[in-house]
């Protein structure tokens, strides 16, 4: 047993099944052959229940061993360094990897997650829509020209962008072949496939107890 | 020599001299005693002049012998693997430095700067200002209780975190004495107040030449 455990809520509503982020662990977790648990804290006063864990009151964190981690990105660059499945181990691979890793935080899902927050709150369009596309478009003239963002194979920053580029309206933004494809792609991996099946199961089989 | 390259505009406007990312790439290398020399990319056609090494058109990028590298926060994760004093060596003190250093990337920065950048686009009340303040209060919560992030000590992510808490509409927000004392503790650092000043004359020296 390696020791990692995935935390994530007990429940959610329907809207996010699928899309919480210990999916991208499990993920990082299956693609590399890492044997780990998923517990839970509760969704109920998720806010306050988990703040020694999580100063934010999200989740996922990662407990490895005596480690304890949150942020998912941070979770991911962890566990990319247990396996070359995730980084490549040389220098050049490695500095693509994590810098294609912070890209897909900082430079993309920074502009799409509050764009996604105004639209949900009802700002169809909303001043950060320019912004959004702007930065899907450079995406689309790089997913042009590769298979791959980093060392020409696949790698957790592929992993973490997919994850941020299939949240639904973001998919949908525009005409964008290139991107659309990367996305089919990376999601049509069996372990995606299985994390994807294992949260929806692991949320549904909560609405019993509830 | 270690061959490290910052690069940066030739020049700015006014508004953003002194918050140029540049800085948080300086300031490192002056923390861990680095040497490291700044290049300049033209500000016209910033968009389209250095897509090879900046796929967003953006700076900084970071040469490294011969790694070249983007993204702030991915250029000061590199740099901390250079020296303990922003990343403290052992696994339990690395493994807090990089989550931190990810919090103030995906859990503060992509919520205060498209709050910045609605209100600079004339929406002062805007639906981010709740989750803002929301971000805020529990990262005063955290700085009510401790000095810094990770460790017990500083690191590169205090060098993230106060850079992205100085932004002037973020640190004007709400009263947050702890995180007040926290950002002005950080940047009254002599290696701050260095590179700030170097980053203010290279600009101001490039107005001459416009």
């Amino acid at each position: 047993m390696s020791g990692l455990i995935i935390w994530t809520y007990d429940w959610v509503p329907q809207g996010p099944r699928g899309f919480v982020r210990d999916l991208r662990l499990r993920w990082a977790c299956e693609e590399a052959g890492l044997d780990y648990s998923v517990q839970a804290v509760p969704f109920d006063d998720r806010e306050t229940n988990h703040l020694e864990r999580q100063p934010f009151g999200q989740v996922p964190f990662l407990n490895d061993g005596e480690l304890q981690i949150f942020e998912s990105g941070a979770c991911l660059l962890h566990l990319a360094r247990k396996s070359d499945r995730l980084m490549p181990p040389d220098p050049a691979g490695e500095a693509a990897t994590v810098q294609w890793t912070i890209a897909a935080l900082n430079s993309i899902e920074m502009v799409t997650v509050p764009w996604w927050f105004l639209k949900m709150s009802g700002d169809e369009d909303n001043k950060l829509t320019g912004w959004v596309g702007k930065r899907l478009g450079q995406l689309e003239t790089i997913l042009n020209e590769r298979e791959w963002l980093a060392a020409g194979r696949f790698t957790v920053a592929d992993l973490l962008m997919a994850d941020v580029l299939r949240i639904p309206k973001v998919r949908s933004f525009g005409n964008r072949p290139a991107t659309e494809a990367y996305v089919q792609r990376i999601t049509e991996r069996p372990s995606f496939q299985k994390v994807h099946a294992d949260q929806l199961h692991h949320f549904e089989a909560a609405d019993d107890a509830r």
